[in-house]
């Protein structure tokens, strides 16, 4: 079976890139020549076939909710409720990413549950494996991990967010620069180091790079290259170890599209402000192009409790700039495993921020719903306002928790409403785009 | 008695400028010079002395908070409730903008609850007053509204929003752009229009702004150039009506401080994130870097109900470039009066976006914590990260709602924690400012 990549390479138009090209508003033949690029990914399985959802050159980005156990809390119908509230608040793509209690049980029952295409990361379940089976990760047999990604497409993952781009050379960069102020951070990043440290061996996701890329494309699943090296911390931000695993990371995209992959480039993390522009400017540049998948950035470390906001921030800056797909931050990050009202406010603040972020990406289409919004408020067309609003649940919500006297106003301003008031004062001037 | 900005002038540093030098350690001398300048304003009033915050050139990025009744909820006892819980969550300053009910009532009430600078709106009261007394706003007497102003001086007000910069040119201006499409958004701003177009007359507060000034230099009041025709639309963003205000703005800022009187000029409200940068340094260029107070800005039309979101992303961009003070924006706005909860939300979300915003505005100091707390991380000492988190207790609260089974990592991760595994690993190679 072809690839969506060898598809379009091919000419051919899939029902996946109609979908997409009808969903984004775009021509058949524009989705087809990106995925034949390797601009836009649209992540498949045939054993599964989930919702087409593109992310790349040109389309919405999009958002990721990630959900799954930890050895502390695990709880199978608290994950698949997870999985749902995602999809419903709005999440474009679902990681399960559950590293207590039976992985194989937990992710078949989040595929079953969503429609989403659904990621995981597949050291996760090697490494808990080989722990419970050896009693230490870094005893981890490297066949045994190819044979697992195997089990797991098969199960009908859409992605799969791998750490091919750790090499020997990374590492060295890591101890030339006197490791790093906030760490390692990525949990399969950080394991597969240390196995490659114990066992003096190269990375065989990087040594055998063509095998996993045969595996996903066996089953047209979208290879995520994850970042293991990424900065945990504002300090460490673009220090040299991150920006040589981006270079082979770009690398390997390259050569995975080549073989006829559906590739996705993988961004950090914690990131000031002002550095979004350059990193996600060099990513596309190195990698001609690449779907970026972007960990907000975090842009303070300081505010647990609140990353769902820091992260905000980070992802409208990410989107604006180019990223494709923003991975959400919830409340609960560095502090305890995400509950469902987490994974709600996560997918809220990510859809705001991304929202904000194609408004500069695309200034046209990115602003007609504002348009039609701030007449409507204008015109106090209050049904009008909630059918355009994002997330008008919750705006409807407000108001009706506290509703005027007068149902043309609210109760901000009650009767001193600016909105009526300048009505009939300037209504008569009202002319051409002003209308 | 004398202005900060005469002492200034004179050579003088008063106990206000010594304390704010003491709060963002900086020198007196430093702070003094700012204040001739008109680059830094301390709020204050001499019948109340309000605790000294210093906006402007140099200092933390502070953080506003409204409250105030409307026409459908008067509650004395919550807007007492909200200045206090505002001050609680860490606002710097706070504007009471009642409508409904007393408003002597409730101005006096929330001025003796809280210690922060409380600035207002004397419009409203205006306007409200002549409601009542003639039947409609337009009948307002200009002489009772300058009586009013040095009333609320009187009660111990340390800034206010006056609407100065409205004039029949910028009218003029707003008529032959085609009015708007997002309408007049400001209260007393669209009160006040429509008040110089029933009588056909210039607004009092620009055609006499000397005699606002004396009135607010009596009680060492800051005046806060009001900008009532801000857009209120993403649309409308930089229109030339709203442009045209600022100008007047900043001219009257520098006539002000000539006068003697600290001033300070308000910016929008709805704008899209890649026009903020531009919005400021015009600003800054045009008033000879007077403090800016922006309300935000909210970045998208689109998302009632979660507007301190869309806000605090629009409110990092101003910090980051210059913004002095930030209105905060709660998730009421566009659709009800805000509630305690709102109050605390907005709160929050403002001061994660001044903070983010500082650590570009300030590179060096503005990141030292989050410094700390990366290392506070990749160490794993909890006690320490909640010390340096800038809202601790809903840091804890988080943490302690799923508390790990081994103490020192987290429900995230558990005991697949990337901090500890990667410690072992590189803790013989951290040297020099890894340490």
């Amino acid at each position: 079976m072809k690839t969506q990549v060898e598809h379009a390479v091919d000419g051919i138009i899939t029902e996946q890139m109609a979908t997409v090209a009808h969903d984004e508003d775009l021509s058949p033949e524009y989705i087809r020549t990106m995925v034949a690029e390797g601009k836009i990914v649209i992540p498949n399985n045939s054993n599964s076939t989930p919702k087409p959802v593109g992310i790349g050159k040109g389309l919405r980005t999009k958002v990721n909710a990630s959900i799954g156990t930890s050895s502390d809390i695990v709880n199978y119908q608290a994950e698949v409720r997870k999985a749902r509230i995602a999809e419903q608040a709005g999440a474009d793509t679902l990681m399960e990413l559950s590293v207590g209690g039976n992985l194989d049980r937990v992710r078949r029952e989040v595929l079953a549950a969503v429609n989403l295409p659904v990621g995981n990361v597949p050291l996760y379940q090697a490494f808990c494996d080989a722990t419970r089976k050896y009693g230490s990760a870094d005893k981890l047999d490297p066949e045994e991990l190819f044979d697992l990604i195997e089990q797991q497409c098969e199960d009908g993952l859409a992605f799969m967010a791998i750490h091919c781009g750790i090499n020997r050379y990374t590492i060295e960069r890591l101890r030339k620069q006197h490791y790093r102020y906030g760490g390692l951070v990525s949990k399969g990043g950080t394991s597969m180091v240390s196995w490659m440290e114990h066992n003096n061996r190269e990375n065989p996701l990087y040594e055998q790079f063509d095998r996993v890329v045969a595996i996903l494309k066996k089953y047209d699943v979208c290879l995520s290259l994850g970042n293991g090296l990424r900065a945990g911390a504002i300090h460490d931000s673009h220090d040299r170890a991150q920006m040589q695993e981006l270079i082979i990371n770009c690398e390997l995209a390259q050569l995975g599209r080549e073989m006829g992959c559906q590739m996705l480039v993988e961004g950090p993390g914690h990131m000031p402000l002002d550095e979004v522009e350059a990193n996600i400017l060099i990513q596309k540049r190195m990698s001609n192009e690449a779907p970026y998948y972007m960990l907000g950035p975090i842009s303070t470390d300081v505010v647990p409790g609140f990353d769902h906001i820091s992260s905000a921030i980070g992802a409208a800056q990410s989107a604006r700039y180019g990223a494709d797909l923003i991975c959400y931050i919830t409340p609960a990050e560095h502090l305890a495993l995400p509950n469902e009202d987490d994974v709600r406010s996560g997918v809220e603040a990510a859809r705001v921020a991304t929202y904000i972020g194609d408004m500069n990406k695309y200034p046209d289409k990115g602003r007609q719903r504002d348009k039609a919004m701030s007449k409507a408020r204008r015109d106090l067309q209050w049904d009008k306002q909630f059918e355009l609003a994002l997330m008008p649940e919750q705006a409807r919500q407000v108001r009706d928790s506290r509703l005027p006297e007068e149902e043309h106003s609210c109760t901000m301003c009650g009767n001193f409403c600016a909105a009526n008031g300048s009505k009939t004062l300037f209504d008569g001037d009202l002319q051409g785009d002003k209308c």
